[in-house]
């Protein structure tokens, strides 16, 4: 049996416009999901469960883990985070035909491991010095902050060589543009169609 | 020094639509040019030398072959046809990013064989019955000639397997915005895009 599930992930370093792009990615592509991770924090206000996180008790995700039910887990500030693989279960019962997952760059190097067939994605911005205008602009961090983030992002960068594509973010537009672009290329390599071509060899 | 030129090898079936859609990848991506390609068949009424074709004698197309000066090259009912390198120099001398070879499956596999960067598209019709009602709607052609063209079609898909990309024309705009994402895709590859996220980590 052939499993057309087009799994792809989206890396950014913070600020680089990824929720846009991502929220317009889903928008273009209905058939596409986005994948809810698990975690062990604490829902915060308005997060549901089963939407922005399966939210579940240390043990209970320890225990998946131990069972191996995870593409890809890590600990961050004392919680866990994991990317479940019956995500890929919930995207085919419901008929889809793409999953998205929006995770970091050590996410992505251990789906990439598990899963070679994936389409890793790596959203840059088009300079530091635009990605700190951008992070001031908020208006929401101190100058710590800022620092601290930014260089997170070049740490973030330096990883670059995990992603199949890297799409520059110097314009919205043409970015989205770019990631829809990748999103259709793949369902057109060779491999993907060629049940399309054998089909019309035998008529 | 890095050679940004993109290669791009479009092939179909005659009647999957190649021509409309290379006329429309032209018009959204004015930085292609289309390689002219050099045939010893004399010109027919209304084509211009250097546009449709290099014209050029028999002696002058031996000699160029002889000296390597072609990507592929073949004969075809006694005339010879040629893709010259020298149309990536044209290419890169009128600052163009890109070129589009519109050639066979023979072809295709030549120029692979000789510049594996190539990106070469193979354009299907959704089915072999589709194609026929095509070419018989074209009015032109006898039952004998659309049998042979269908039986050409079938030979031609058989080769499927030189082509990176598939895009099915079972819709004009669908496959359009296929052949633009692969375009995108292409250019947004790590390897094309690595040295600007090495210019962010020198900053």
């Amino acid at each position: 049996m052939r499993d057309d599930l087009q799994l792809l992930i989206i890396s950014s370093p913070s600020g680089a416009g990824k929720t846009t792009l991502t929220r317009r990615l889903l928008s273009a592509f209905p058939d596409f999901i986005f994948s809810v991770s698990h975690t062990t924090r604490a829902p915060r206000k308005g997060e549901t469960d089963g939407s922005d996180y399966h939210f579940v008790a240390r043990e209970e995700f320890v225990r998946l883990r131990d069972e191996g039910a995870f593409l890809e887990w890590a600990e961050v500030h004392g919680n866990l985070y994991g990317t479940s693989l019956a995500e890929l279960d919930r995207a085919r019962s419901l008929g889809k035909r793409g999953i998205l997952f929006d995770i970091d760059y050590q996410g992505a190097r251990q789906i990439k491991a598990k899963l070679p067939s994936v389409t890793a994605v790596f959203i840059l911005p088009p300079s530091l010095r635009e990605l700190e205008r951008r992070l001031r602009s908020r208006g929401s961090d101190d100058d710590e902050t800022i620092a601290r983030r930014l260089a997170k992002a070049k740490a973030e960068i330096e990883h670059y060589g995990f992603f199949d594509y890297v799409v520059v973010n110097d314009d919205l537009d043409r970015a989205t543009a770019d990631l829809h672009g990748i999103v259709r290329a793949e369902r057109c390599r060779r491999t993907q169609r060629a049940l399309e071509a054998e089909a019309l060899l035998r008529e």
